[in-house]
């Protein structure tokens, strides 16, 4: 049964529409396109699985299409420019309706086409990939890279629709399944205990795409993720949240070279170690952050760093940080599972303790 | 005497100073800024001139900058990736403040960066070319071009502040102080005929550059721009307003290729042309229209296209103009001088024949 979430933010209030076979729903996602136009940007390889299915779904609308390479690596300035060439040459004017069909990656450089082209179009997001559904999708918050730093250009940017199709996620990767699970597992420990549990009592079900469990797990994720943006919709505080995990995570995705590392599998990592940092401080007990490091691990995720990158080339990553302030690093922590909290000022000595103890696979 | 006007966004509400010796007035610059860090772009003509006196300024704060080369050529993509990989490599946050101390070219294309630098910074605009001063500092519009259209990339991004020092028009190529005082007749136009004869009992005082007249002059375009803007910050409708003379001004710029023309010479030609169809739709009479075109002619500006391009290649190339709704050209016309309009259906043979009045100096 098809689920929808409504998030509102200060100059927008858009639907997520989450179930089955939403792709065959033509008059659904018609509903959400203001003219005549639609310019849809995916990648090679979602393309060739659901580019049809989608057309066929837009018929009776002019329909243009970009694809773009499968990779993080295409998610540059360079791509962009080359979608509003496409889009440039097709004729679209400020009323096309740009739909992004793919998982992060596409996601994220279709938003920022579409929040540049022509100082802003309206921009549908199909999202295809477990991490894109329960995380990219949500919060207007669209990007490329840089040489020198992941997500550095990019703008806020809402969506007029979001359609999650969990039927796509049968063509994911198994280990992109996965990277995407870390994320919903974030959104457990950083504002709903009981959620972590409910994921716990369901592990073999969501590893093998069991439909209404998926969807449920969807539904709260963006639940969780759509509350905290409502909120803090530039990033100002209770937003930066939602980056559990993210300053290591980072760390090691940026050393690593993108691409090595899926963005989850190193939120994974973060997040053990944003929780041993929690521990040390006092925050949770140790118990509570064992128990998260076994979540993961019962989702088949990592919980440690590469061993070819050293704690001194990891601390020094995560000051470059862009979640840094001009003040020095910041740290999203627990106080307690299901309740997260900014922390500013940390202790060197400790955060150099977290990194080393990352080397190991139990408790301290 | 310096002026203070109050610009009035939805989510945003700054000054605009304008004045004599702005750039010697530490304090009222860095009551803008709101932390350590200062990024400045300018080129390096502008810089030669002004950047060491406004470093002066800035004295106490952290201050970076970035050249970018002189000329429309510049405003790209590239020049964008640049800029942000100086901003990272100074390592400036999200709290960094950008300013753009330069012409057009280089506030659009700053205040792009600093509009997606980290999904968005503070921006001071500084304009130092009359064009700049009363046109495109006022309103938040930034963008960069892409090789098949002008001011196809871009963002709404409102300036914390503008600085608008009048001294600096001194060092002002004559042939760009006359293109920015186009837009400056574009202003009394559109809005008020009063001004239109203020203008022009004032010809002599404003080609001289006399202190007072120049700033009571920059003062009543900025309000007049601002008034515009602060009741359609997306340009959905009254906004378009301020692209009186576009339509047709755009075309020449475009086919004679960047730079060879001066935007605001463009737009006084487009502005004899939308006052020549406006009569012949019997919206103005033909002696106001033969009016503009002889306030034009008095501040030494351009009123017909150049002879190379004929005008089959001026229709083809107003129709890709971005103002092109999906239905059709839009115009905007003049209902009386100091009353412009919106006009999306007109014949186009009338346009045809303004195309060929457009080749004749004196009225038809």
């Amino acid at each position: 049964m098809n689920k929808r979430l409504q998030v509102e933010m200060s100059d927008a209030s858009y639907p997520i529409h989450i179930g089955r076979a939403l792709l065959e729903q033509p008059q659904l996602i018609a509903d959400y396109i203001s003219h005549q136009s639609v310019f849809v940007v995916s990648n090679s390889t979602v393309g060739d699985l659901y580019l049809d299915r989608l057309k066929a779904a837009l018929k009776g609308f002019s329909v243009n299409e970009y694809l773009i390479g499968d990779g993080e690596r295409f998610k540059t300035l360079q791509t962009v420019e080359a979608i509003i060439g496409a889009m440039l040459e097709s004729g679209q004017t400020r009323e096309t309706t740009v739909i992004a069909l793919g998982g992060g990656v596409v996601g994220d450089i279709a938003g920022f086409a579409g929040a540049v082209y022509q100082r802003g179009v309206n921009v549908i997001q199909i999202p295809t990939t477990l991490l894109a559904q329960v995380d990219s999708s949500v919060g207007g918050k669209t990007a490329v890279n840089h040489l020198l730093g992941k997500n550095m250009i990019g703008a806020f940017h809402q969506p007029v629709a979001v359609f999650i199709d969990v039927d796509v996620l049968a063509s994911l990767p198994p280990r992109e399944l996965r990277a995407g699970l870390a994320e919903v597992i974030k959104h457990g420990a950083l504002a709903d205990a009981g959620y972590l549990s409910w994921l716990q009592s369901n592990v073999k079900n969501l590893l093998a795409l069991e439909k209404d469990a998926i969807t449920k797990m969807v539904l709260r994720s963006c639940e969780i993720k759509s509350s905290v943006v409502s909120q803090d919709e530039r990033e100002s505080g209770l937003r930066a949240l939602l980056n559990l995990g993210h300053t290591f995570g980072h760390a090691i995705e940026t050393l690593s070279g993108y691409g090595v590392w899926l963005h989850g599998e190193a939120v994974a990592v973060g997040m053990v170690m944003a929780a041993d940092l929690s521990a040390r401080l006092g925050k949770i007990t140790w118990e509570d952050a064992g128990y998260l490091k076994s979540l993961l691990l019962q989702f088949e995720l990592p919980i440690s760093p590469p061993d070819n990158l050293n704690n001194e080339q990891l601390f020094a990553a995560m000051g470059r940080d862009k979640k840094a302030t001009g003040k020095g690093m910041r740290f999203v922590l627990l106080n307690g599972l299901g309740n997260a909290c900014l922390e500013e000022e940390v202790p060197t000595e400790l955060i150099q303790q977290t990194l080393q103890a990352g080397r190991k696979l139990c408790c301290p």
